[in-house]
């Protein structure tokens, strides 16, 4: 039997192989995964800042267009691996997706705990791996991460 | 000298041919642009849910979008036809856009008074033609509606 953290780490793997592929092709390495409420992968995707010079396509934002249009999101996780920030945790909210996977909190404080106020189970794996990508992206380029949470 | 009121109708003028231009295409007629603190326009945009078949489009988005990364948002305002749901919201909230005009409230709720309460100037125009046009899109497609604010 699959527990729900077993569950859970299995989908953050998707995530973190998004994070590397962005850090890759030279980007923030954010990424995250929508995965339907049967357990199918809806969609994924990374941060795309620099990539695409486009502010709008955060990890979780990627993973939700990738999924496409759906008729409800009831039941479906977005697994990403930081805590979502405030425009994440809006698109969480609106569209009703029902639970959250964080990779970790550590390194940014998220909006995670305003979505379990309101009804979002929210699950946090606290990954090493995904702190120690974030700890060094951060380290490394502090005024593009800046740039990514519209910190002044 | 103009108020702050005629700037603000001034500005909308640009989300409302946004918003009708997305109407023309067979789109959700919702508009919005973002403006910089000196008053250029930084991008405009409307949503691209059915055009693109892309879920992640609104209005609010797609304006963020078309403006590029900017290293600030200070000073910037958000002009939208309708009020920001959580998701457009929680974009304003996090990149610190300091000010928000919105067309109408009265079709749908929208998260702005939540804006209001952590620091966002809003400045809520209650515009006949933005009510117009929401309630007729409304009325003859709900579904399309739904499926944009993910209402189930």
């Amino acid at each position: 039997m699959v527990t729900q953290v077993e569950q859970a780490r299995e989908w953050l793997a998707t995530a973190v192989a998004e994070a590397r592929a962005g850090l890759a092709e030279g980007g923030i390495p954010i990424g995250a995964a929508l995965y339907g409420a049967d357990g199918t992968l809806l969609g994924r995707g990374h941060n795309r800042r620099v990539q695409n010079g486009d502010p709008s396509v955060h990890g979780e934002t990627d993973a939700f267009r990738a999924a496409g249009r759906q008729r409800s999101y009831r039941g479906t996780t977005m697994v990403t691996t930081l805590a979502p920030c405030w425009y994440c945790s809006g698109l969480v909210r609106q569209f009703g997706i029902s639970r959250v996977v964080v990779g970790e909190a550590r390194t940014f404080p998220g909006a995670h705990d305003w979505l379990a106020e309101h009804g979002v189970e929210v699950v946090l794996l606290d990954d090493p791996e995904c702190v120690a990508m974030m700890r060094d992206f951060i380290a490394e380029r502090p005024e593009l991460w800046n740039e990514d949470i519209g910190q002044d």
